[in-house]
């Protein structure tokens, strides 16, 4: 199978490709094509073939240029994050949407031509909702997104349903949940306490915590973001109906359930490295984002998440520090 | 107040233009910017000032051409139909996509250089929902379009919403029922039959039913169209929310009851020029469409339509048959 992952040097899309390289799917040698804005590494230890490509897929000519190869599988992850492309809002527009549009046509133009009709797994988010909705957000709820990533996640959704319908290729978009818990260095994403709060108490590190202990969210581990790409690269697309863009399985947590599953697997010593600094700003943006979604369909088409942020932490320690906390 | 209108040359345009002359809005003189494909024509005995323009809006430079003279209002009816933007798909993108955004863009920028901060009003339509759904489509249901026109509807909204959410200009987005009874020729449009059924025999004309008499619809009058238009270009916008996108309150009628309002209208006389010859792919076609929404938000803000069929057949002989049946 040879897969494109455009996004390759984002965590999902290094670990995605870490583990094909580990167990590949589908039949024949694993080739893959690695491809973000700056070059991609290819997973150490590698030993099928793996080209490394830096491009603008939003730049003239760039899509046709990585599609070269006719991959079976097209994992399209790229993207400007979402708090840039609120500040920028043409560089957004540009890379989430013309990057996007450029993808899908290089697709569909290649596709009447000689026939190829690669499957298409694109990332969308949990950001896609907003404004008004309930704690728990239906399957059938309306996408009224607050933020242009948001706005551009549902628009990219909108043209993988429309080409998919249409057999230029076979789409499926999965609404991605906040993943938890992140690794490397703390970062300033208004998310990004989260991960910290865990994170950093693990390996004896202090964390801030910058809203209310009762603070609500929809998380899932990087393992588990990895398990639907798998998933989605092998599923019955015609299961999917007229809807092939589905919202992920997660977990919904509070801070105070992820403090008490830290204190279960870590004790007090990690807990009270946890420092409460409210930070109303953080805390407007926060309560603003989805606290759980029904993700029955994904259920039923057998993709699968942690259902104990215990499970989420233990995926860390696991995949991240070696098995040890320290 | 100075309008612009996009789409002048059609149908609802032209009726719209002619009401803000007939009876202007807001201060000042009326001066109307009429813009289409093809030059539309000013409405007949009107002495203010009116421009009209033949433009191409997703061409270079063409969305700031017609945006130069300032307008106080935006509204954009302009698009390539159903019919032909899923027979023709980069036309269809081209034109209700990247036409769109090409206007928005343009007001954006404008508004950056200048402030000037417009009020944009963007034709939606029901073809924004496809797939499944119940039979009276809540006002929170998720936009899931089977048809690239209903695709390039819901991005517009979703531009609309994310540029007037920034404040680039106060945007509101009306999703626009069948409109019935359509004045003029028949056409070749699946949905043709809704208006011809009435409007043939209304003067004395055969016309064809392709679908079962069970089979149901969401229709308004033209009258009420320009009616909607009219409330969306004085309604106080932050009424909106977060939401600036409605769906226009319409009749949800079966064709059988169609029949039976022509029946009181006109007697049996008309009835019986109605024939039925079975399409089965006409009623394939019209058994994907919606058959009911709720429009509680857009009635609450004030937008009304008819509550009978009678009211529409009435409104058809008062506005094109000059109040005789014949």
């Amino acid at each position: 199978m040879h897969v494109l992952i455009l996004g390759a040097a984002g965590m999902v899309g290094r670990k995605f490709a870490e583990s094909l390289a580990a167990a590949p799917l589908g039949d024949g040698a694993l080739r893959l094509s690695l491809v973000d804005v700056v070059e991609p590494v290819a997973p150490a230890g590698f030993d099928g073939v793996a080209e490394t490509l830096a491009v603008d897929l939003s730049a003239p000519g760039e899509a046709e240029r990585v599609l070269a190869g006719r991959p079976d599988l097209v994992v399209h992850l790229a993207a400007v994050v979402s708090g840039e492309a609120e500040a920028d809002l043409e560089k957004g527009y540009r890379v989430n949407l013309d990057g996007t549009r450029a993808l899908f046509d290089a697709i569909r133009l290649r596709h009447d031509r000689d026939g190829w009709t690669p499957r298409v797994i694109f990332a969308s988010s949990n950001a896609v909702v907003g404004g008004d909705f309930p704690d728990v957000i239906p399957e059938d709820y309306i996408l009224t997104p607050q933020t242009s990533y948001g706005t551009q996640k549902v628009m990219g959704e909108l043209l993988l349903a429309d080409y998919s319908r249409k057999g230029f290729f076979g789409g499926i978009g999965l609404r991605l949940p906040t993943i938890c818990v992140r690794p490397g260095k703390p970062n300033r994403a208004a998310s990004g306490f989260f991960s910290g709060i865990i994170r950093e108490p693990l390996v004896g590190q202090e964390a801030v915590l910058p809203v209310p202990d009762d603070t609500r969210h929809w998380m899932t581990s990087p393992r588990s973001a990895v398990g639907f790409l798998r998933h989605a690269a092998t599923l019955e697309l015609s299961r999917l109906g007229t809807r092939p863009n589905l919202s992920m399985p997660a977990l919904s947590v509070t801070v105070a359930e992820q403090i008490a599953a830290l204190e279960v697997v870590a004790g007090n010593r990690a807990t009270a490295l946890i420092r409460r600094e409210p930070d109303p700003a953080i805390a407007r943006i926060v309560a603003g984002w989805a606290r759980a979604f029904d993700a029955s369909r994904a259920l039923s088409l057998g993709f699968t998440a942690e259902t104990s942020f215990e499970q989420i932490i233990r995926a860390h320690i696991e995949d991240e520090l070696g098995g040890r906390v320290g």
